[in-house]
């Protein structure tokens, strides 16, 4: 089932900046590997700001919410999910 | 360039229901035509909502605003166009 | 799987009485088909507001969007869905 | 009477980590009781957010507000409470 | 119980003054027999504003909603219900 | 004349707990001499957050702003004042 | 007293243009016989839109509720009413 | 002096094509002239939205008023208007 | 040119108290000071909030900006700014 | 192709001012450095706030955000783009 999902990254000015570089570093191998996976279907970047706009395609809302709050910057980011369902003009 | 769109279609209760329907079937055959040529790469529903979210592949934005400003349902329609770039962390 | 939906009624001031009478006739008897169906898990009345929120059990996105947009009512109703998953501290 | 309830913890980047944990372990415990009790009926966690949605099932105003106030966590959410009436499409 | 209700009148401009005159008298009658009986405990207007500030002490959320649901302005009002526990600082 | 006001306490978190309690016992006090004097008419606790609705019966704007901007909380709080008028409604 | 007040005049599409052209002459020879009466002591439009900032100089709340609903077009008026205090670091 | 200008036009679904048209070709020539004149220095098309984004260069705020609020479009317009200072790190 | 504006003073809990009363009182100072030169023109305090609406009278946008951005609590502000024109109706 | 982009700087009381000063310089420098390369056509202040009004133009969406992102004080910046077609109205 797909999941259009919003994350909006929030970086605190006073954080330790070599503890943020590790935690991104993390969330980029964890991205990769749940596209590999097929889960995490689409990975955009909205231009101009920290956040990205993305598509899983996941078993349930569990396994959903499983992977998000498993991601490194999960503390750091507002995340807005929209269930998507098969569209009657869609071709695909 | 892509160009992550959102549409939410507006129906005034006393529109006149056949003029609708007939609406309704041009913008769905535009809608195909234009996943047929590869413009209009995604587009999904969301659920609960007469809404869609959708992700245009076209050369400018000039394109982009030819294309929805003649889509049959346009005048009904409540659009929101973000331009999405490449993630650093996308693998395609 | 679990979904939340609040669903408010805008009743338009110049609807036919009669015709908006019959379709809460036919909501009400939908409403009631899915609640024994246990498909419509929870509906409760919004206090002071012609609004409800509901708890969903179907199969998947496609199903449920299937029933909101096939609701007599679907058309007078703004819908907002919020897919839930288990609680780590939930008993049940 | 029930209420719906709506609750988004904020964890503070620099909390103590220890001291919030040892606060998540007393609420878990906290939530587990008042669920016995049958005074918090539902308890769903809201996908991709640290936040959930909860229906109370109490005595009066007053009661509800003294388990929201002592709740461990209580300081560190923003709750929104809604009373909910008997639906007169609902068949339980 | 207390609730504390703000209800906002939106008057259609093409609706039948008369109708509505008829309307805001029946209301008119019916609140100051509710605010008889004690149920409607506190009613002032808003200043600049067709809304008022409202105060009702009721038996639970159902009475409430039969409340508020039959008056005669119900279909153009826009209400919000905010349930109140007594204050620690409150003498009263 | 009266002011309905709404007060929402902020709780920095990394505030002095010793601080805090104290500006809070001054503040009760405070209540409630206000309350004795008439000024403070009402003062309700919203249910499931650190927030009142009060009703204020002052002489004028002046003497209002003079009373909240000298509570004990007030650098804490965020405040809403709204005039109210006679409804043409009420009995009292 | 004073007031400030904002004023948003929404004009219906479908309205009569000469009933409407008829109260703005009536709204227009009421303002100023309350400018002139000292009782609407300002009075500007906000660039670019059919709204306007004013301030009141009133007795009491009643006073101007009793002004402003009896303007000509305050069916058609959204308004925002805020009381102003003196400010210590103001010379007048 | 520079003001930034967004336009939003919202069209009734049952307004009179042949007269809005109308209104559109008589913008069309006054957004030429002002144009022109140097007044209106600049007019995009926001993508996907009947809205536009401009900069005005006139005299004075009198000026600026008089200009939109005698557009043909002006009644079916959302107007806002920003003022723009020089900035210190602009080169022109 | 005349231009309503309203001030937000955002007091950081955490700030140097000392420090902070010294911005005040050069606040105040400046204010008096624009005050007497005829270009702040109207300064008063929102009831229950440490806010203003003030209405400034200069030459052009830039000595507007000027002037703001050097107030000494211009850090710890946040400012709305909107040109007023003549109204029709005024009588000054 | 034209990108309407506003930026807000929101600066954390507790940052260290050579820091930031140093910051600022650095953004100077790059703003008219892409203001000569013709990449940052217009760069308005919006006045009364720490805040930009600008206009870009570039090749594509990555280049834009590879722009915005590598600005000096972009971590303290929130930014919204809005992407800008021709105006069928417009001369140039």
């Amino acid at each position: 089932m797909l999941y259009h999902v919003r994350m909006d990254v929030r970086v605190p000015h006073d954080v330790d900046p070599a503890r943020f570089e590790a935690l991104k570093a993390e969330e980029k191998a964890r991205a990769q590997a749940l596209q590999r996976e097929g889960k995490w279907r689409h990975l955009w970047r909205i231009v101009g700001q920290y956040a990205n706009v993305s598509v899983f395609d996941v078993a349930d809302h569990d396994e959903l919410h499983a992977i998000l709050a498993s991601l490194p910057l999960f503390p750091f980011m507002e995340i807005a999910v929209t269930p998507l369902a098969r569209h009657p003009s869609a071709l695909d």
